[in-house]
This record gives C-alpha cells, structure tokens and sequence, in this order.
C-alpha cells in the first residue's frame, strides 16, 4: 500500500479528555514507524464541553443524548479528511447511544466508517482467547447498567462478570467520577481511584473471573498492568487502536 | 469568562507525533478541571508524513522548506475552528522556517494566533529564573546550528551553553532520531536515548550551567525530571501549554 493509499484517522477525543490522549498514544505505540514520516495522519477533536456525559443520560440523569454531540463532531472530523474514526469511550457504545449516531451518520450520508470499540474487543476475545469462558468486567455505572458487555459477549458463549452493586456504586464509579480523586480529574495520577479498581479487580477474581475488560477508557491510565497475577487484564483502547490502524494501513499494524 | 468565548485550541502534532502527543497531555495537566466537560476544546492534526524534517532542511540535506506544511496545516486547524495554536518543535522555530510560516498566514490574511515556544520560554525564565545568568540547551543539530536559543536568550543577558560539537552529533543528535533507539522511534521508552541526554547533561553541567532547557520537545519523553540534582530543567512544551490555555481561557489555568 502506497503512502498516499493510506487512510486518515478522525478521533471523538473528548469523551473523556484524558481518555482520547490515552488512545493517542496506543496509536502511536501500535504503530509500525522509525521515523516522524511513516506514523499516520491523526485528526483528534477533543470538544468535551459539547459532548455531555453518557452516563448521566443512561441513568436518566439529563434528557440530552450525547449522541448528537457525537454525530457532530464526527461530521468535523470527515469535513477535515477522516475516512475512519472512533470514540475511546465505551459508555458511548451502548445502543441508545451508539445506535442514534449510527442512524444520524446514514441520513447525512457520510461516508467515514465509525468503528464499534466493544464489538472490536469481543472478537479479539474470541480469537485471541478461544478458551476464555468467565470473564469480569470493569465500567462505570452507565456502561453496567446498559449491559453493553454481557449482550456481546454472551452470545459467543462467555460467561461476563461484574462487580456486585455496593461496589459498583460507592468503590468503581467514583474512581472514574470523581471531582477530586477520580481519574476524569486526575488522569494517571489518580492513586485512591487505582485502589479502588483493584478491589474491584480482586471481586471479579473471587467470582471466578480469568480475565478482567478495563471496560471504560479511563481505567487502563490508572491500571497500565496487561496481568495481574495470574489473571488477563484486557485494554479495549489498545484494541480500537489496532483497529484503526488496521483500516488505515494494515501494513504498518505492529505484529 | 463564559465558556463560549473561550478560545479553541489548534496542535500542529506531527514533528514528531510523540511530541504532538505530549504537548496535547500537557494542555490537560496545566488544565483547572475536574470534569470532562470543564476541559478546552482542542483539535491536534498530526499528519508526519506531510511534514518533511525540520532539521534536514536546516543542514541543507533537502531544498523542501517545512514551513508550507506547517502553513497548510494550520490553515486546516483555523478550518476546524481553531483561533490559536502552536506547533511542539524546537527546530520549526528556526527563523528560515518559522518566518516563513507567519509571512504565509499573513498573505493568506489568516486570524489564527500561532504563538511562539520559545519566546515564550524566553519571557518564563526572565520571569521564574530572573538570577539565572548560564543556561545549557539541549536540542536537535538542527536547532543547535540555527543558533535559536542564544539568538533569543542572549539579548537578555543571559550566557547559553550547548554540548561540545562532537558530543552533539554522535550522542544528543542521535538519542533523538536513531531509527532504532532514539526517541522518535521509542517515544517514552528510550532508554539508550536517556543514558546520552543525561551524558549531555552533564557537560552542561560541567561546563557552569545552572540550568538546561530541554530544547527538543522529544527530550522531556526521555527526561521527565524537572530537577536533576541543583540543576533546574526547563521544558519548553509546559511552557507552550501554559501559554495556549492562558490564550483560550486564562481562568482555566492551574496556578
């Protein structure tokens, strides 16, 4: 594939900041390049005041469909050259979501291919693991609520774990939300919230768990481990990052 | 100041996209914020393989002035929405190609503000640093033969120190550009690259310094430290940071 073959990568980077910064770089570290020159082109679009928060919709919280927000600036990115995009959030997968962009993308009749982070890391699963059978998930609150894991990944015959609710509410979303020590607010150095994902980690082991989804973009910053202990630890970021390397030149995807 | 008339940010992120990469995390560290949502708004294009080396150019090595990429790209950033931006390259800043770039926005009658890293980090140590008198620089070849630093530091009383010749060529030069272990190639994890930096270092040091700029934005990947030992460390990509939040939204910069 020649260089000017090569497809131009939009991000939705907002969703949150420190998130689509995370994505960034696995594109960077997943790509094949010695020099400046060979790494691909990378519009990112980080509009966080105009992107509200997902969960908050999914929970009923606010009435205002981030979908739209979305669906926008994934309409800037294509204006700017982007042939394929995605969004590092995985609350934005779920289908009230993720389904109302997809519908708005087809009226407008764009042409950019937005990829499905979470139906991308259910088939990395699947070929990557084909013995995995009980597998813990790790989100914020919207994301568990949607049961956006559980409905892909059941299907290919996995068992999907979560957190019980006490934890859920009081120990795993706060490490993401909150305003003082959740990794929305401080990004990698977010160490109460690192603790509180562990215990949540250390749940998912006594349920039987062998393997746990980082399943919202913020946790890998504050869990950059790929095992703990004996348990596989699965980043769906480092996942979308290869997918979208993959469909803007397959050749220069990291082995 | 309303969020609305906050200003939009544009990255120039390509030279090289780890640095585009850092100056983007940098932005959000120097950012007030404890939401997603009190974030800037940030459009980054990295787009490397249209934007020939800048040092190259400077040794003569290729007639391709860098400076009409950078142009164009910052004529996309201002399409997109941005109203300020900055390009993360020591070396772009060498007047044969930065004067170049601001003729061209000026012909184009462009509105963008494209501020300038290292007046910028020039005015920050005349204002942190006012004793500072011996400042070693460590930078590309390219920006070492353009003499960027002195031409902007001197005036200011302030006496620059760079490596010895052949330290700059076969050690500093290299820890950024070898194609297999220097720090365009490696990002954060060049640690051949460190080991030479930190080589540098040390004749800065012993040649009087009292402090060193870190005058690549690829060296602060391999060199985080913003002290080593009584040596203060200046990054020029915090300073950039800071400058491009203080345009956009003075109120949203961390004390």
């Amino acid at each position: 594939m020649n260089q000017t073959d090569e497809k131009v990568i939009g991000v939705v980077g907002g969703a949150g900041p420190f998130a689509g910064l995370d994505l960034l770089g696995k594109i960077l570290q997943e790509t094949l390049a010695e020099t400046d020159q060979e790494h691909l082109t990378v519009i990112s679009l980080s509009q966080p005041n105009q992107l509200p928060d997902r969960t908050a919709f999914l929970l009923g919280q606010t009435a205002e469909n981030p979908a739209y927000a979305i669906f926008n600036q994934l309409q800037q990115l294509e204006r700017a050259g982007a042939a394929i995009a995605a969004i590092p959030c995985n609350t934005a997968h779920a289908p009230p979501i993720f389904d109302v962009v997809m519908a708005q993308l087809q009226a407008a009749g764009s042409q950019i291919k937005f990829l499905h982070m979470i139906a991308e890391t259910a088939q990395h699963i699947r070929q990557q693991y084909p013995r995995l059978r009980r597998i813990g998930v790790l989100s914020t609150t919207g994301t568990y609520r949607a049961q956006i894991y559980p409905d892909l990944l059941e299907p290919k015959g996995l068992t999907t774990l979560v957190p019980d609710k006490q934890l859920q509410t009081e120990v795993i979303h706060p490490a993401i939300y909150h305003p003082h020590y959740g990794i929305k607010a401080l990004g990698r150095h977010a160490q109460r919230a690192r603790e509180g994902l562990l215990q949540g980690v250390e749940n998912l082991r006594q349920q039987g768990a062998e393997a746990v989804i980082l399943g919202c973009t913020e946790i890998p910053l504050a869990i950059p481990e790929t095992r703990l202990d004996e348990l596989i630890v699965i980043d769906p970021a480092v996942i979308l990052a290869r997918a979208l390397i993959r469909e803007a030149n397959p050749l220069k995807l990291k082995p």
